[in-house]
């Protein structure tokens, strides 16, 4: 990595090209969401010793949204292993948006974690496994990634849980074949907490330089995921972690990244740094538009590219 | 129309052809269906003008299931009139199973009303107009085709009500497209009781001596039906009315007909007969073995193909 | 029937009704149909005891394009057998588009022979049975039901040819599933000229008498289908004759029909009339808008619909 | 890298522990294929710093098939810059079937140029490109990352311009599209003698390398391809090279890698190995079963994986 002086002076760089542009749109589906603030735009940048470099609004929270459905994952694969998990969901991109309701032809299962099918599936899973604790866990984790206590939305959440009919659509088809267990309420209302908490630029930056330093937190030290399943998040962030644009984004980009709809990207650069940044315009594929480019100029900047 | 006692004899005859026959399968995905007797075979004529011809178990109750689709639909037709309705569900077969959870791709609609994802649309307008009196007028309007106070299975319908997840997510996909009202659960709820209405091969044959008799059920003179909406029942019935086999029996027997996963086959002979059948085994399709093997050969015979 | 008198009346009524109306767009998707009149509009009626009756540009000549269809079907029919024809093209209705290269999920037939995979199919088993003379008897038979000899469209066949990239895919596309034997060229080559034959209104009005005349040319006396055949054609024209418009044209009109996208429709009341009309104004799925139009006005005045 | 003794121990040892395995099926939709030796069972690695280690029957030819489809792209790539080319296919995982005929809904691309229907395409675009010297230029191309002289297998050539419909369908289909230009029959040829050039291990082994040392041949020098290429050639086979196993490949294995359906695997272990191993028995996705095994081991042992 280069130095953080010259690395500061690039991502304000970036940032300031990129705040200009106002491209994209508000997501509006959870009716909370569309009162986010298009002005917001911030970066930060963790690295895997522990130096954080940041930009803008990067201490304005959001909802981490989709960004959660990697974290959960691993913690499923923690708990039951990848041949139990991978039972009930699969690890194929599948071209289809975030939120369909296709399955796996034969199998039944969700294509990947990385769609709204597979991670609901994986938080019904932590439910089987955790219980009445789940939420209280998935928050301690997500908490111990970003190096300080969390908190989650009420205001979204129960927006979400009012709005969620698709979700709730595609809890039961995936019951319906038994892809998850009975209770897919309660696993739901988990599922709409967990898209709820609440991180800015710098949480979710240290989230992803946790990754990026093998599941050690570089700032608390702590050991939040184990390293043999830190592989398997970075893997399918890479192949699924930007919806249906995951393909352009492996090719373009080349990290491992995970968007969500209040416009957050986190990004992994294995072994160096963990990137994130927040601007709630969208593309229409679900993206944040000024969080894709400036993590495209950044990757071309330090070579990023895995290849 | 022949005799009936010539009538008679066909009728016996083709039943003692047919009744040998154990070809196809129970249906067990609802669990209460699962204990239906494979020996149980019924057929029942009532003709316009109101005689009635049977032959073995006519008289065995059996949960009518999907054969109710047509009559909400024409109580949905009455109640707002075919312009509003054909907002929330369409006409048009689709080549998928009955219980698909496909919607058109533009409209979002259901393709027609005699896929479960119409079908539940349907009832949901009904409850919209009918609220808590909802079930109660269905009832009576069965009631009244049949030309006997019915009565619904408690056991079939708690069976449909706690494991019907498929039918749930398709409810809520449609809720997520605005094509149901709010309530889908209380929709729901009316929806699994209704297909738990039980009926006897008489009954059902009445139901469609009502519509052959357009709208007017030919023994109790009761006025069931809209003589408008009978002509639609029947259309959407002759296109629709036998899930991915309709376009087959169409072109084979010829006739507007309504099956049920519980072995129930009602057809219609425009201004001549009403017939019924029933036997629980089921063909890939989801359609009584018995029921379709007889109705070609009693359309054959009768020369009851529209065409 | 009425007098036709009365009936002379009744369709310049409707001819001049619709006249003025220019919904639709002429297909352009085949150069040469391009070049079509969209004033031109006109209407023929033949009764099944042989009277003629017309308005507007019924003497225009178009191609028959897809109503060709159900005739070569007929002829298959005729030729194999429906088991064996049944081997190769189902009589399904899918809700597919006219075009659709979508095949059944296991059998790998196309769903009906009203849409181009199983007409294709169709005109190539023709091809089988025939060989170098598949053409010409094609041309008769579509002569003798329309009783004067047709001509086809050099410049509109050359141009389908030349242009019919998609069709060829869709027979490449059987060809590899077993669909269709060898020579596919060749079958394409008939299939482009079958689509190309010039029929007017009247050609086209007693071709449809001739079917609702039980195979009989009621002013030739010709007798041109097998009579067992008719229904066949008349129950495959009624559920899948108008494209993915079918369900909706069985609802609202209720009779066998077979459009084109030259604009002409082909209408066949059982045992009364023939009816067809030309306008090559079409709406989005294909038929003519006139036609669709006018047919829909005359159905509902003469109580043409089935049910 | 480990020292090649040590690496040569290593591969002595996979090739014997995968050898007993008959896991798997010979292609046969090729007739020529059909004929393969179900005993024949090679690897080949190739260094970036030019040493070779090999195992088993690493020197019998067999035809490249799919594995020329990331080298085509990266010619055309170099031909028309990545804009023009991604106009015509796109980057994006599908989860289809490498043989699949959908393209993309809006676009009408195909998803990516590791399905047949993008690497038609590309080829297609060569062709425009290149005119009658096409295939000598991929000839000349594949011969010098391969550091010899190819030849190509005019049975298996003929053999698939013969039985090749799907592909044949696929075509037509692009060029109704306006996805490929006319000629597609020129195209297709030279798409499928392309797909018949012989390689062995060996030779598979040494374009890996090329492409894992940036585009220059490790042992000749030769430069190959133009180094801002083969970024784009990894990353689309690390998300699409593997059919529709690509997710598993990426979370398993984690290089990128491109198998073919005579039996090949080739895969680049970025700027330090290509990896090439031959056996015909394929598993169900079209991959073979020793090649996918054997790779898994050998990036386990050698972590491999890119995270």
């Amino acid at each position: 990595m280069q130095e953080p002086n010259w690395l500061q002076e690039l991502i304000d760089h970036l940032h300031t090209k990129h705040a200009s542009h106002y491209e994209g749109e508000i997501a509006t589906y959870i009716p909370e969401l569309g009162k986010a603030n298009p002005d917001h735009f911030g970066v930060a940048v963790v690295t895997a010793d522990g130096r954080v470099v940041e930009a803008g609004n990067s201490d304005v929270c959001f909802t981490i949204q989709s960004i959660s459905k990697p974290l959960t994952y691993g913690m499923a694969l923690e708990a039951y292993g990848e041949e139990r998990v991978s039972k009930h969901v699969g690890v194929e991109p599948s071209g289809d948006a975030f939120n369909s309701i296709e399955l796996e032809k034969i199998t039944n299962r969700p294509f990947n974690p990385m769609v709204n099918a597979g991670a609901i599936t994986v938080t019904a899973m932590l439910y089987q496994h955790y219980g009445e604790r789940t939420f209280h866990e998935i928050m301690s984790r997500f908490s111990a990634a970003a190096g300080r206590q969390l908190e989650f939305d009420e205001e979204v959440y129960r927006s979400e849980s009012r709005t969620g009919h698709r979700n709730r659509a595609i809890a039961y088809l995936l019951l319906n074949f038994g892809m998850v267990p009975e209770h897919v309420e309660a696993a739901l209302d988990i599922y709409f907490k967990q898209c709820s908490i609440l991180v800015n630029c710098r949480d979710l930056a240290t989230i992803a330089a946790t990754l990026s330093n093998l599941g050690t937190n570089p700032i608390t030290k702590a050991e939040v995921f184990d390293i043999d399943r830190v592989k398997d998040m970075m893997s399918i962030m890479f192949t699924c972690g930007m919806y249906d644009y995951s393909g352009q984004w492996a090719y373009r980009v080349g990290v491992p990244a995970k968007s969500g709809v209040s416009g957050g990207v986190m990004s992994v650069v294995n072994r160096q740094v963990g990137i994130a940044s927040y601007s709630p315009l969208l593309d229409s594929k679900g993206n944040s538009c000024r969080g894709i480019n400036l993590c495209a100029d950044l990757a071309q900047e330090l070579g990023l590219h895995v290849f």
